[in-house]
């Protein structure tokens, strides 16, 4: 049975991928995963990082392709973990969080959809969602989705049913769907 | 009156230039200062992030040159900060260090000085120091030393004042000047 899809997500975490791929389905995306490690700038904006990774991507793959960068910002540690959320999740993990922050939770959870073909180069897509670090691990989610609660909630991001509705991953895909119904 | 130097030292950051320029006249090398932005990759290796960036300085200078990379690697937190110690330092700096250590206080500095010419290309020297993350910060360093005592002593690498003689980039560096004499 041949494969279809509209677009490629290129990712190493297929946690990622199957997120995306659920959120895009019910704008009448289909998302193929394109299974690959990308070059990583060590960059301070997840932006660059993003747009870098989808140009890689491209010349990887030579179809329509995105790449999808998200970094939790905490405000009382400068926006740490930021650009390095991945790294300082494989390192340190929640638990490490969860002793740096103090008084002040406030956190962002920021999120870039990178786009890139032949004919639109690469293309942006971000979105954030406002929120603070939970006292405590709570819930059965990946990342940092255990610690973080979203502002007007109680619950932490893992705990929260409808995630995919209201995530800075879903804002930026939407936002990505949008353009690319009527590029 | 015309600058003079031996090789080039590419890095951002004068202070790290000072503590080298000072270990390399010792063997008779004269550095000079190129202060410049360096392509830093985010990699999980600091000898891959110091080869890249010293092809990308040879490129932009065009004279023999090194840079030196440097890493802070804490056992219990399976190495971080690592290869983003610099990022790590800029934001939860030490304090955000003490917190994060707990027990175990294991941790190391490497240090690598990747060399490049048009004779060589790149070569690399790395050299590490073993030590632990001390419960204050105690002295007037830069960066994590501070907080780092070296096995066998009792004071942090910043209250220490010959650490030119016994650190990781005096040994790495002295690597590089043994070579470079008899290249």
């Amino acid at each position: 049975m041949p494969m279809s899809y509209d677009v490629l997500f290129a990712s190493s975490n297929r946690n990622k991928f199957n997120e995306a791929k659920n959120i895009l389905s019910n704008y009448g995306i289909n998302l193929g995963f394109f299974k690959s490690r990308l070059k990583e700038i060590q960059a301070e904006s997840i932006k660059q990082i993003a747009a870098l990774k989808v140009n890689d991507a491209y010349r990887q793959c030579h179809k329509p392709v995105i790449v999808e960068d998200a970094g939790l910002f905490i405000e009382s540690l400068n926006g740490f973990p930021g650009p390095f959320s991945s790294y300082v999740f494989k390192t340190i993990g929640n638990s490490g969080i969860l002793r740096l922050v103090r008084t002040n939770r406030k956190a962002q959870f920021q999120s870039v959809v990178a786009y890139c073909d032949d004919k639109f180069g690469v293309v942006l897509f971000d979105a954030k969602v406002e929120g603070k670090i939970s006292k405590n691990s709570r819930g059965n989610g990946w990342g940092y989705d255990p610690v973080f609660i979203p502002t007007g909630q109680t619950k932490t991001f893992a705990m929260i049913s409808n995630k995919n509705e209201i995530s800075h991953r879903y804002k930026a895909l939407k936002k990505f769907s949008n353009w690319f119904a009527y590029r």
